[in-house]
């Protein structure tokens, strides 16, 4: 299985996204790119200043197979994020140069700038300009520190900004048969599971609540007995519990779904141990594969709350929602992927992505993708994310074994993604 | 019903709790004082520094019936907590005196210092002092601006500290054959029903815990399935909503209790949108007259805590418990104050006081206590508290009516206090 040895993304230091001053970003894009023309590949900086590598025969193809993930990463984030998968990408390239078995089609790997949101504040910047997708809004945010807008600082980088802001894609997206992207996984389950690899079955969409507010009645907490009582923290307990009903629920039955309140909090400047409070606030965060179930949960969160509020006479103000639809992974790349996988002897997996990848970007704009996660301790977006090299030449492999034995017939056959 | 016109309390500025400076708590009690022998009452500052009224006749009675409240009030305090029951009992002396009604045993009228815990921590500093029961370690407890000790505070105040230290009572228990305190009522009952003045059944008991913190694992918010995920907050849901649901039980059986969680927080420093968090702290307040009632729901919290740990792989961390005992009135005055009422032409009710009073302290002492409560709207210990004068007159012509009328052979008989 050992078939990558030699090459540790620990070695490199990690980046501000799509930042236009001298960045780690564009050093890294640098080495890669360096990297790859030692090996005899072709690299080259394409209209939005990502890298893409090839075989130099493979340069000009008018169909390929696009291989990537981003470079960047977020303040103090960790080794892998990102990175893993364009160093998957690029082994491939090296292996097959070096020797290897042929590719079974044309295939570039592409280093993308811009996936996180540390900067700015939209996620997938790279991609989305890539693909046409990137919207006036999103171009007019400004950078948290030098406060100078997203289009500037993507001015500044080099990228064609008039098409990007006319919302022309960057690349001709018929010449993409299908985007893979291996990433390391950002949650547990590789972990839990005893899994180096699994393959992807599509990105969680999801709807969120940043600041939802209870409004109940103040009082004496030893003196307003149940009859008299709206007390919202009592209010909110019940909701989320209730939530967490509906999902023991649906998880039991096999539906896709993860809900989470990361903030809560009554008012510091008035609570008190004897003071029932007179309001609270929390966030609210549900993901889903399933469209259909993400509706059903966020009908579920409304109709909990309005009874709730009829109940106890209290009342909630939701403030914004955003929602973000799901990503699928394409039916077929999902089995070749895994048939790829048996083939080294793996025990096959699916498991859905909570985090958001550009993977997501390219299915949402209609291309088939894949994705590959590799197993990784500690979460991510943090300096101890922990990938094994050993999983990471396993996943690297489960590719390779992928590009050389794809029909050409395949992924584009079928273009619309279906649920897994 | 109209007898006890021209005295507002509303004209007195309010006060800082044993404060050895020169306070309002002082002002306000030479006020009274001063009123007080203009009336032609006798009044003298006692060991404890509070203030004894009386009719002339009466002071030096060997047996007595002791009415009382207290002067101070907390930082931004309204004008009616304490002080309305002082001049309650005030108003019933001047009354006998200019020519009502005779009282039917010697009454003593005390206005009390230190009710409050606004300035050091422990309440019912007064009334201890005066029971023998103010502990060493009260005593050593700190003032929140100069850091000297109550001890020193009460000495400069010229309180007999000597006796307190030896937790010698300052007044001669066995002459108090009852003690009766007239209070705003500080939770909405009274004005949810509709009625001027209740007789109380008792103070509730208390256990509370401050900071419980629960402790789970960090994590995406998309990328940790159910099966995988040890969420402190849905934990904190779980045990609250249990609680909330056992109240509700216990609530529709007409058992006394209260539940108040009026303190919670994710960590600020860390907390985020779409971050599963790894604490949350949420403080509990659950009060009942009825001590089996608060063992019984101590108990459910601890086994309702034990089942979610077990089953979401969390810890919940209690930290420290405060326990307060229940205190209740005295059976035989709740029915003669209850009957003072019903004589009045008003409808009797009798209802639980969920805030403490000095009342408490009386009946822990096996002193026959006897509580009446005037409806007051915006609940307490804000400006916004508001009594309205006729409310207050009613409740003053309660206990002058319960004074007259009270048989000699009454409360003494049975000393022990038993639940209503």
């Amino acid at each position: 299985m050992v078939i990558f040895r030699g090459f540790s993304a620990s070695g490199i230091s990690r980046t501000r996204s799509m930042d236009s001053r001298p960045t780690i970003e564009t050093e890294t894009l640098r080495f890669l790119l360096d990297f790859a023309r030692s090996e005899g590949l072709s690299a080259h900086w394409d209209a939005g200043r990502n890298v893409v590598f090839s075989l130099p025969e493979h340069e000009r193809a008018k169909h390929y197979i696009l291989v990537g993930s981003h470079v960047d990463s977020v303040p103090r984030g960790g080794n892998y994020d990102g990175l893993a998968g364009v160093l998957a990408g690029l082994m491939c390239l090296v292996k097959a140069r070096r020797g290897g078995e042929p590719l079974a089609q044309p295939v570039k790997v592409i280093a993308m700038r811009g996936e996180e949101s540390a900067w700015f504040g939209p996620c997938y910047i790279g991609s989305k300009a890539l693909l046409g997708v990137l919207s006036e809004k999103e171009l007019g945010v400004r950078h948290k520190e030098d406060n100078s807008t997203l289009d500037a600082h993507m001015e500044a980088v080099g990228i064609d900004m008039t098409s990007v802001r006319a919302s022309r894609p960057l690349l001709d997206r018929k010449a993409v048969a299908a985007y893979l992207e291996v990433h390391i996984e950002q949650g547990p389950v590789l972990i839990e599971r005893n899994l180096p690899v699994a393959v992807v079955s599509g990105v969680r969409g999801n709807f969120r609540y940043k600041k939802i507010s209870c409004f109940g009645e103040a009082g004496h907490s030893g003196a307003v007995p149940l009859a008299y009582r709206h007390d919202p923290v009592l209010a909110m307990a019940e909701l989320l519990n209730s939530l967490d009903v509906a999902w023991h629920d649906f998880a039991s039955k096999g539906r896709d779904l993860v809900v989470t309140s990361g903030m809560v909090s009554t008012d510091r400047a008035k609570h008190a141990l004897s003071r029932i409070p007179d309001s609270v606030e929390f966030s609210l965060d549900v993901r889903s594969q399933d469209d259909e179930m993400l509706q059903n949960m966020h009908d579920l969160v409304l109709r909990h709350a309005e009874r709730i509020e009829r109940e106890r006479n209290v009342r909630f103000d939701f403030g914004d929602v955003l929602w973000t639809k799901p990503a699928l992974c394409h039916r077929q790349l999902i089995a070749e992927l895994t048939r790829s996988a048996e083939a080294l002897g793996l025990e096959p997996a699916i498991v859905a992505s909570g985090g958001g990848h550009d993977a997501a970007v390219f299915s949402q704009a209609g291309i088939p993708t894949g994705m590959v996660f590799i197993r990784n301790r500690n979460g991510s977006h943090n300096p101890h994310e922990a990938m094994e090299i050993g999983d990471f030449e396993i996943a690297t492999s489960v590719l390779y074994e992928f590009l050389i034995t794809l029909q050409k017939s395949g992924a584009n056959k079928q273009r619309k993604p279906v649920p897994c």
